[in-house]
């Protein structure tokens, strides 16, 4: 491709609307521009990276013997009521009302569609297993869309379903998608961390999400540098302390008058302590029972663990009036002395502890000196916490660290979760019917793009890992003017053709200076740079973008130099 | 591909919801499946179909210069009031408020995206010419899905635009797109004709559609199997009669009760004439100014024609009250005697009819013997009705045939209408701003592979033209229990992917005469057979799905024919 007459608009300035470093590259190398909120249109430059990635996808998907489907955009809302997740995925959904007053989703994903899909047409165990895949655009009503491509209302993704008759074979299915996931990002040239992940609003029982480490990640998975264990931020496990004996010099419970006095912060600056010495009181419904779950002032709820443990995935936060009707006391003032009928769950966090302050459950008054055991009775301690920086790694006892990342895939085991709902069974060989169990595995293809780009960059611009890059080769002719010059570039440009190499041959009528600019950002790995003097001496300079190497070859030599470098880059 | 492990689900019997014979055959050989009214999964079968066409689109499309993009499919509603298209679209466009209450559309087609993209980032003549085209799903709220994916409410579109400065530009830019429309259609093995077509809600000056001809086509074309000329039917031309003269003899004019006779049939019948022998008289509104348009009894108004002949585009017909308030009389007893204060004008074919019927202007009553020129004055003569097959062709004066055809490309001119909406301006060489010319130019992807069927099939399913078959050879060892026929069979299977020739293996345990049936219906061109006799005189069979035609040729021998015939077929 001859730069002249490509689409392909760079910008010096950093746009407006970008935070990320990824988002300004893709504006400013020409990736992407802008539609309205969370809505992006891929300029050429941009549509060959992705269409490289969707390329290794594909390639990998097939390799492993998942087959290539198309499934609508377009489906019926009945279909979400079903399966239950109308509710889960709420105002997230994109729903239109058609001519015929019919209501229709836009698919955020397509677990519902493809269960049918195989109900209808798989019925013996013969057909199993199959793994079917798809990449297509997505669409999600984001409240906040953000950070260019990577939380977008409109996106692609790489989706597979496993379909399999027994555990073993979904384990299977599972652990070959999971490599086939490492191998594609692997040759995208991400550095990535699988780790355990929580299942959230898709289901099942066992996930891991795949994780590129970047300050601009919205995510967060926790890593220990010692052990090398890796979770994802929701499932982190937090360790149970040693021991629970209360030592014998507890010191006497007593009324303190708080007015106005609500918040961890307020509580902990009138006592004078840190906000560890607090406990917070909260009051969840559970199965439409209510339930008080105390954590350290300094720690936060972590409902996923909650649910788990109290096996209640429909719970949630009381309101005012409940917690007035449980306490006796307002909002704010929540404490576990004292309360009755109700069961109480405690985070381990708060076994060693004592003498805590509490509310005391009336208004403007908390309690000092509260000790479990002797003040109140906790009915069960569990893990129901977010784990802090501050935690140990619950392999090896050495300090974690909390990293932000972006999740570029997310693998899960579903079992009989969207079976069940579509009745979508098989026979086996003695004519049994049972539900078949599901997997399902999602890669977001545009946040690859961005990923890549949150690890390959430096000041000047976007670093193209070898086999995403949308060129192998970028040629720059320095002076327009001058005649050999450009020819050399021309011939070295249809050479490099004949060998497909896919060049760029940058012939616009600009400064070497803008050319220079343009290449590092646009960051092409590899720049053959032709310049008037060198040539002179039959010399052209190549640039190796990574590595800033420069090293000077005989003009006369420079094809099978390049390449030798574009294997090797 | 082994057809045990393929997700092919074929079927023997003729869907219900299927009219088309290419709808029926899509869904027979696995190829979709409908989830909803207007909306089909692809199949890996059909997906395989899919993926070959866009590829000679994309090929085709690059090797004219085109870069291909990827615009969104969620556009701001905005975007369409600038263009005038939200009203002229109307209810066909999906619309949905997200949760922000912004009114965002489903992009049913992209002028709009891509001229404020290109408006926002050319700006200089040195960037033109420029053809964009992206390959991508579009959005329809269709009142009657039907014939598969025909007419659907999701579909697959390949849509270019191109930018230009000058006229002479468009012109070589439209005449690009043309020819390398005319490539891909005959790459996919389609009999197609392009013709002249009205611009409709595209808007510009000229435009060409690439038809069919297929039985279940939804568009008519107007063919002159004489000269060649084609035209589609909304713009075929109607030739002025010659000679306007009215002889002596006309009878006398006079007024017959006619009570509640209204329709052209009724009145027909009342009088035992031909409807021919009628005028019809519709009143219209044109720039807010009525006017009475007058064709014969058996035409019918062509409102494109209409609407070019008053260079009005707002044009409609108008309702009782404005019939009312113009002829004195009810509707459905309009007629051109005694008009006063409005224009008549009148189709071409009443030129010279003489002593006609026409409305009275008054409930209940019409006048026989009406007479041009003695009764009325027509104050302009013109083609404004639609062509019948009683016609003649404009070029050859032979009878013209009007065939059903499926559209399956559309190219429009499309000039300054999108440019001058969103201000789209180039600066030339001396500093002067001017607005850049468009053109546009679209394929219904999906629908080449549903015209494809209706062309090129028999009783017994479809015969894939070369280019767009999902594999290039079928391999059929007859008896699963015979070691000998599976072992040649993946012998061959191995060796002709090898050679990068695509083979399904069908290596299902099923009778020899399922796999025969499926071969048939799902229609690859090279049938390879291995029987247990024929392999023991160590030959095998090749079938050639087109014509039928079988060979018996050694085993030993087999690949280097095949690949020989596959070159060929």
């Amino acid at each position: 491709m001859r730069w002249s007459q490509m689409f392909l608009p760079t910008l010096k300035e950093i746009p407006n609307e970008a935070e990320a470093v990824s988002h300004i590259l893709m504006i400013r190398s020409g990736l992407v521009r802008k539609l309205t909120a969370g809505v992006y249109s891929y300029l050429p430059l941009g549509l060959k990276v992705l269409q490289k990635v969707e390329n290794i996808i594909r390639e990998e998907m097939n390799r492993k013997g998942a087959q290539e489907v198309l499934l609508p955009a377009i489906q019926p809302v009945e279909l979400w009521g079903k399966s239950g997740r109308l509710k889960t995925l709420g105002e997230d959904m994109v729903k239109f009302t058609d001519r015929h007053k019919k209501i229709n989703v836009l698919g955020p994903t397509h677990e519902e569609v493809v269960t049918l899909l195989v109900k209808n047409e798989v019925s013996s165990y013969r057909q199993l297993p199959l793994i079917l895949y798809q990449i297509q655009t997505k669409f999600r009503d984001e409240a906040r869309p953000r950070f260019g491509v990577i939380r977008s209302r409109e996106f692609i993704m790489k989706d597979a379903y496993s379909f399999d008759a027994t555990s073993e074979g979904l384990n299977f299915s599972y652990q070959k998608m999971y490599d086939a996931y490492c191998q594609i990002f692997s040759r995208c040239g991400l550095k990535f961390i699988p780790v355990e992940a929580d299942t959230g609003v898709m289901g099942g029982d066992v996930s891991h999400e795949f994780m590129v480490l970047a300050e601009n990640g919205e995510d967060k998975i926790v890593v220990c540098s010692q052990c090398g264990y890796a979770v994802s931020f929701a499932r982190a496990e937090c360790v149970e302390p040693k021991g629970n004996n209360k030592p014998a010099d507890l010191k006497k419970l007593s009324e303190v008058k708080t007015p106005k006095v609500t918040s961890v912060e307020a509580v902990a600056d009138f006592f004078k302590i840190k906000p560890d010495k607090l406990i917070k009181t909260m009051i969840y419904e559970s199965d439409a029972k209510p339930i008080a779950v105390l954590v350290r002032g300094d720690h936060e709820i972590n409902e996923s663990k909650l649910k788990k443990v109290l096996k209640d995935s429909s719970l949630k936060l009381g309101d005012e009036k409940l917690i007035e009707k449980i306490t006796k006391g307002p909002l704010g003032f929540s404490g576990p002395v004292g309360l009755s009928g109700i069961e109480i769950i405690a985070d381990y966090a708060l076994k060693n502890e004592r003498d805590n302050v509490v509310g005391a459950n009336k208004a403007d008054a908390h309690l000092i000196n509260a000790n479990s055991g002797r003040d109140f009775k906790v009915d069960l301690w569990a893990d129901l916490r977010n784990i802090t920086d501050r935690d140990f790694c619950p392999k090896c006892a050495r300090q974690i660290k909390i990293q932000p990342a972006i999740e570029i895939g997310h693998v899960f085991k579903l079992g009989t979760k969207y079976t069940t709902s579509f009745n979508a069974a098989y026979l086996d060989a003695e004519g049994r019917s049972s539900e078949i169990l599901m997997g399902c595995y999602g890669i977001g293809v545009n946040r690859i793009i961005a990923a890549s780009i949150e690890q390959n960059h430096d000041e000047n611009g976007i670093i193209w890992p070898k086999h995403i890059s949308p060129f192998d080769v970028l040629i720059l002719p320095l002076n327009p003017d001058h005649t050999a010059s450009q020819d050399t570039a021309v011939k070295i440009y249809e050479q490099l053709k004949e060998r497909n190499i896919e060049a760029l041959l940058d012939d616009r009528n600009v400064r070497a200076g803008i050319k220079f600019k343009d290449a590092d950002l646009i960051g092409i790995p590899i720049q053959i740079i032709i310049g008037e003097k060198k040539l002179g001496q039959g010399k052209i300079e190549i640039k190796v973008r990574s590595t800033n190497e420069r090293m000077e070859i005989a003009a006369s030599e420079s094809v099978n130099k390049i390449t030798e470098l574009v294997g090797e880059v």
